[in-house]
C-alpha cells in the first residue's frame, strides 16, 4: 500500500484546484493506493484533518468540477514551520501523524512558504532517515517565485485583470468630454509588479489599453504621478491607470499610508489600510480637480474562475501530474518548474528543480529593463512573456445559470 | 427618406448596445434609409456630434462585436431637460437640429431620467405639431422603472454579481476555522434593492449562499446588524454578506456617512464617501474583532459584458428592435416594456407602455413582501423572480486571448 497526502498553502488562486487534481490522478495513475488530503495545509495536519480525497474524486465529474473551483479546495493555511533546531518537537509531531497514516509521500501546493515547508521537512527527514519524501508544487497569482518560468494561477489572474480593465475601460469612457474621469485600479503584488503589469495585455486594435501602470519595482514619485496625469487629462477626457497595491513613496512610505484619513484603526489598535488607489485619487481630486474612481480588485483576481485561462489550467494541472511522478519516483526536496523552451510556437516543458532551498522565501521580480519607467508602462518584452499565458477560455459547468463549483463536506 | 437618430443616456450597462444594435438592425428593416447616432445623448446632439451608424454596423461582425461591447458606444450624459415653459429655447434649438438634418424619429435608451427626456421632447412635439416622434427604451441595471417587468441590463449584472460572490464564497472560505473572516460586498442601487438581492441567486447544492442580504428598502439597524453577525459567527468561520451601498440608518442617515475617519473632502469642499461596506468592516472589527474584508463592485457590475446573460441580451436586443417597430409607425410618448406572460416556461411579451408620464422619474423598489427582514435575506418568490434573467451565456469573441470590443472612431 502507497499513500501519499497533498495539501494546498498560501493565498488561493483560480486554478490551485486544477493542480490538485493533477496531484490526485496522476498519483492514481503512478500506483499509489490511497490520496489523502490535508484541510488547512501543514496546520489542519497538526489537528489531524485528514480526508480521503477518493471520497470526492472517484467520480470523473467531480474532478472536472474542481478544476473549475476557484480557491483552496482542501482550505490552506499561512503557517511557517519554526526551524528544526528550535522547536523538533513540531517535526516529531508531524512524522508521528504521516507514520500513523503510513504516508510515503508528501506534496505541498505553493508558493515561496510553502516551500520552506517542504525544504524543512525533506531536511528534517533527512537528517532523520525518514521514510516519506517531500515535493512541492508552485502556485501564486503573484508570480514571484524565482526559477520556473512562471506559476500557474498567475495566467488565469492576467486574463481576469485584463478583460476586467478592457470593460472598466469602456466604462470609463461614456460620459467622453462631457465628463473627464480618472479610475485608478488596485492590482495586488505587494513587491512584485507582475500582476499590475498584465493590464498592459489589454491594448491591441479594439482597446486603446491603460494610460499608464506604476509598478512597485522602482520608488513612485507623487510629484510627477500628478505631473502625468494632468498632461494625459490634456489629451483626452478618460484615463484608466494600473497600481499595485504596494506602491512605495521615493522616501519608502506605502503610498496606501500617505494619508491620516485613510488611516483606521481597529478595536486592537492596528492600523487598517483602505488601499493605494483610495490615496491617489483623493490626491488627484484635490491637486486637478478631476473625477476619479477607485476601483479594488480584491479578492476577485484571485478567484474568478469564470475567467480562468485554458493555458494556466492545463499547466497547473500537469504541474500536479508532474508531482505525483517525481513523488512515486521518490524524490524529496524537489519543487516542480516549468520551462519555456519556446516562444513561438509558446512550449512549455515540466521539470525539476533539485535544490528548493534556492526557491524558499526568495522574490522574483520583474527585471528592470522590462519596465518604461519614464513613460510610466512596461516594456514589450514584457508583454510578449505574459501574452501566451492567458490563451484559451474554460468552460464552466453552468447550472442554474451559474457556474458550478465543489466544496469540501461539513 | 426616413431617417432616425438614436441615443444613449444615463449609467451604461453590459447589454445597453445589444439594445443599440436592434434599434439599428430593426430600424433598416423597417424601412428607415439613415440611422444615426448622437454622442453623448441629448447633451451631445445640442452640439450636434451625429454620426452614421453605417459607417460601423453595414458589417454585421462589427453588429456582433456591438452586442458584447459593455458600457454605451455611443457615450452617455446626465442632462435633465429644463421644463418647456422655463427653457423654451432649448427645445427650439434641438428641433432646429433635428429638422436640418431631417431627422423623423429619434429614439432614446436609458432609465427614468432618460424617459423625462422622451416625455418633454413629445410634448413639445405634440404642442407645436412637430413632424418628430420620440419613443424610449428602457435599459437600467438597477431594475428601478416601473410598468415593465424588468429592465434590459438588470440580468447580466444579477449574473456577474451572483457568480462573483460564489468566487468570493469559495476564496473567503479559504482559511476555514483557522481565520473566521466577514467579507463585505457592496452593490450598486442607492433606493432599489433589485441587485443587491441578486446576491441570492448564489445558493443551491453547490455554493452555501450568502449569510445575510441588506437591502435599502427598509432602515438598517446597527447593532441587530452586529448582534446577527455576531450569532452567525458562532455557527461558521467564513461569513459573506450583500449590502446595498445606499443602506441608511434607523435615524435615515446614510451607513456611508457614519464615520468621520471615511469622510475625505476633495478640493472643491464636496464630502466623498469611501464606501457602505468599508464603514461596515470597520463597525465589526471594532465590535467583535473579526476580520473583515470590503469588496465594492464599482462599475465591474455593470460593464461585465464577458459575463453577460444570454436572455438579457436578447431582451436587450429585441426591446432595440420593438422600439424601432413603434418609431416607424409614428407611435410617440411610448416606451417598449417587457410583460412577463409566463413563469414556466419563463415567457416575454415585447409591449408598448402608452403614458410615459407614469414612468418618467419614478422608482420601483422591491415590494417588502418579498423581503424577509427577520433573518436579513429576501423570500423564495424574489429569488424565482429573478432566476430567468440570468440564463444563458453570451460567447464572447476572444482575440490575443482577451475579449474584443468596438468602440467610436476618434
Amino acid at each position: 500500500m502507497k499513500k501519499l497526502i497533498v495539501g494546498q498553502s498560501g493565498g488561493p488562486t483560480s486554478v490551485i484546484n486544477g493542480t490538485l487534481a493533477g496531484v490526485y490522478y496522476g498519483a492514481k495513475k503512478q500506483g499509489y493506493d490511497k490520496v489523502y488530503g490535508m484541510v488547512n495545509g501543514i496546520e489542519g495536519l497538526l489537528d489531524e484533518r485528514i480526508i480521503d480525497l477518493d471520497d470526492y474524486f472517484k467520480d470523473k465529474n467531480n474532478l472536472e468540477l474542481l478544476k473549475r473551483t476557484p480557491s483552496s479546495f482542501l482550505q490552506t493555511c499561512r503557517y511557517k514551520l519554526e526551524s528544526i533546531e528550535e522547536h523538533e518537537e513540531i517535526y516529531e509531531k508531524i512524522f508521528k501523524i504521516l507514520d500513523k497514516n503510513s504516508i510515503d509521500s508528501f506534496i505541498y501546493i505553493g508558493g515561496n512558504d510553502s516551500m520552506d515547508t517542504i525544504e524543512s521537512l525533506s531536511d528534517y527527514a533527512l537528517l532523520k532517515h525518514k521514510k516519506q519524501n517531500f515535493i512541492g508544487v508552485p502556485k501564486t497569482i503573484d508570480n514571484d517565485l524565482p526559477i520556473t518560468d512562471h506559476c500557474p494561477g498567475f495566467g488565469s489572474a492576467c486574463k481576469y485583470i485584463a478583460t476586467s480593465i478592457r470593460e472598466i475601460i469602456q466604462d470609463n469612457n461614456c460620459y467622453g468630454v462631457t465628463k473627464p474621469t480618472v479610475a485608478i485600479v488596485e492590482i495586488m503584488g505587494r513587491h512584485a509588479g507582475w500582476l499590475t503589469a498584465s493590464s498592459a495585455l489589454c491594448k491591441d486594435e479594439s482597446c486603446a489599453g491603460v494610460d499608464a501602470i506604476f509598478l512597485p519595482e522602482y520608488p513612485f514619485d507623487v510629484k510627477k504621478f500628478v505631473k502625468d496625469i494632468e498632461e494625459l487629462l490634456k489629451k483626452k477626457p478618460s484615463i484608466v491607470i494600473a497600481v499595485s497595491e504596494g506602491l512605495k513613496t521615493t522616501d519608502n512610505q506605502y503610498v496606501c499610508e500617505l494619508t491620516d484619513s485613510n488611516l483606521l484603526v481597529d478595536s486592537f489598535g492596528h492600523k487598517e489600510l483602505t488601499g493605494c488607489a483610495n490615496v491617489l485619487c483623493n490626491i488627484l481630486k484635490t491637486k486637478l480637480g478631476v473625477k476619479t474612481r477607485p476601483i479594488i480588485f480584491s479578492t476577485l483576481q484571485r478567484s474568478a474562475a469564470h475567467m480562468a485561462s485554458k493555458t494556466d489550467l492545463e499547466e497547473a494541472y500537469k504541474c500536479g501530474l508532474k508531482g505525483a511522478e517525481l513523488a512515486y519516483k521518490g524524490k524529496s526536496g524537489k519543487m516542480v518548474i516549468m520551462t519555456r523552451i519556446s516562444d513561438k510556437p509558446y512550449k512549455i516543458k515540466y521539470d525539476v528543480f533539485n535544490d528548493i532551498h534556492k526557491i524558499a522565501n526568495v522574490e522574483k521580480k520583474i527585471p528592470l529593463e522590462w519596465i518604461d519607467m519614464k513613460n510610466n508602462y512596461v516594456k514589450q518584452e514584457l508583454i510578449d512573456y505574459m501574452r501566451p499565458l492567458i490563451q484559451g477560455e474554460v468552460k464552466p459547468i453552468i447550472k442554474n445559470g451559474l457556474p458550478a463549483h465543489i466544496t469540501l463536506k461539513k
